[in-house]
């Protein structure tokens, strides 16, 4: 999608140099960080320069990559445990390994660094074409819905900064978008990271109109008929169709549910976790109580982070909640969407027997 | 209640001098501001210097005081309509007004200002009377309640800061942990003004636990049984119940609802109106897009201000929303508890024939 006008992908690879777009100076800064091998890649997915299920997905791949370049007699389960370790809850993280591991298996060590570059590129454009069939599939949604523009809410960053290219839950908006729809996007703020505000800067690159606001203001407006349906991302959606998502995002499913706005989740299939029958076994990530105590934005000298909170007060900051299949209407998958009881009937063969 | 460690009112009048503690610069900066006439005091609620439903209603009675002490020849309707226009929700503000302009009505104009003073000071007095009988009413509650610590959430800031003294939702806290009742309070941080630092503060001032937590965070703790009750004040609670309160109840109310989390409204009879019989007719404030625009926090130079949301971006901000009778278990007022349908059998003399 497009930067500034140029367009450029969330993870990019030249002649093996690899580069992220730095997404915490956005939406104040728009920086290209180099990952120069393994550490680097953990670094980068541990503190956030790149997030987003699918985006962490493929800059573990890109690591593995790196790492086997550099040594290529090193163990592939070690730089594994590495990546692995550093979020708990996206699978497309653990996903991405799996496949890289695989990939490799076979390989001659000496041949393992092109090889794995190459493993990484195919599940970026992979990843890539799952998010533009989650458009294409998420399409007739925005169409069939009456108002013009029609009122989308979403909340977090599920655009293509969350993934490489597309994005997930923006996928459809972007493919209405360049099909003449009429979108307007109600965009969550998403504390205690203010992911929202990177959503708004993928948005106004494309022209498409949109309007931040509150956590607390999405509820308000369903009841009064301002929003006609809510699409979110998610971060591992279970068997059962239970959605593990942003924190917050139960809170918008209950109030769409209780106003009868359609509730839709994107999901490309690596985000899916066939393995646990239902939301309950989802292990919910645990962050910083800085991510609430501290808040950044543009200051009379650049950007500048104030306390928010002070030190001698308490603060809990779960990551992700789970949303409940019932309050979901539908699961937009690159296959095509689905009600959430039918995940396992559309990939039957990723179902365990 | 305590200011380190002194008895203090969030408004206080001594010998005819009115002073407010200065909202906007808590909890970094502890500073009282002295109203000097009515433009202060329109200044000082418009402003949210001072905020919270009761104390908005206490400052615009002390607002007609110090305008008739200095002119007792002004018109009193000029005087209520001047203040009545600062904010639009909170009913205390209308009742207050109403008080003064019938207490007021057969004094004659050269004995006004004494008499108004007096009457300001009646209202406060009984402001507190009501909340102090709201603490007693609440204690019940969270004595009945399994856990130790009684785990209540709160949204927003409903302690001493938003009334007089002792507050409402924060009274009953505030009367368990004088009962030796050990109470923890999960606090929602309250976007976009942050009012949830308030009661940390004031919480913190009384050496009650409590813990911040991002507005989107409630849901997912009510989900894990992390909650075993929500209290929450109200800017304006209509005959059949319905709640006005901060942006963001709703949202909690319907977590609470999904989870079997009791919910209760704090509420003295002048936040209720009795004239509206459901909560689609109370008028919604719209603030400034500045207050999601910017976050104040402590800088490396005292308190700064940044902007987190740029001019560019557009942004909508309503103020407060409505939580439907339905969801709330009860709404505990100065004359007990009562189911939300049964506030009329409670206060028979104020509903309109």
């Amino acid at each position: 999608m497009k930067v500034d006008g140029t367009w450029r992908r969330a993870i990019e690879e030249v002649d093996g140099r690899v580069t992220v777009l730095d997404q915490t100076r956005l939406p104040y800064e728009t920086t290209w960080a180099t990952l120069a091998g393994l550490d680097d890649a953990v670094r980068a997915i541990r503190d956030m320069t790149v997030r987003g299920a699918p985006l962490i997905g493929a800059t573990a791949a890109y690591g593995v990559a790196l790492a086997v370049r550099a040594d290529p007699a090193a163990s592939l389960d070690s730089i594994c445990d590495a990546l692995a370790a550093t979020r708990p809850t996206a699978i497309n993280l653990r996903w991405a390994l799996g496949e890289m591991q695989t990939g490799l298996a076979d390989t001659p060590r000496g041949d393992r660094g092109a090889a794995a570059f190459a493993l990484a590129a195919r599940i970026c454009d992979e990843e890539v074409a799952r998010c533009e069939a989650i458009g294409e599939h998420g399409l007739p949604v925005l169409r069939a819905l009456a108002n013009r523009p029609v009122r989308v809410l979403t909340h977090c960053n599920a655009g293509w900064l969350a993934t490489v290219d597309w994005g997930t839950a923006l996928a459809p908006v972007y493919r209405a978008h360049l099909e003449g729809i009429p979108v307007h996007v109600w965009v969550d703020e998403t504390r205690p990271r203010n992911q929202g505000l990177l959503t708004a800067w993928e948005l106004a690159q494309h022209g498409i109109p949109h309007t931040v606001i509150a956590d607390n203001a999405g509820g308000h407006l369903m009841q009064h008929g301002e929003v006609d349906v809510c699409i979110v991302g998610t971060d591992r959606t279970t068997r059962n169709g239970d959605v593990c998502n942003k924190i917050g995002t139960y809170l918008k499913a209950l109030a769409a549910h209780a106003a009868g706005v359609p509730f839709y989740v994107a999901a490309p299939s690596p985000s899916i976790d066939f393995t646990i029958s239902d939301g309950r076994d989802v292990p919910i990530e645990e962050r910083s109580g800085d991510e609430v105590r501290f808040v950044s934005g543009l200051g009379e000298h650049g950007v500048t982070r104030v306390e928010v909170v002070s030190a001698a007060t308490a603060v809990k900051n779960p990551a992700f909640d789970v949303t409940p299949a019932r309050l979901v209407t539908g699961i937009i998958t690159e296959r095509g969407t689905v009600s959430p009881g039918d995940l396992a009937k559309l990939f039957p063969e990723r179902v365990p027997r």
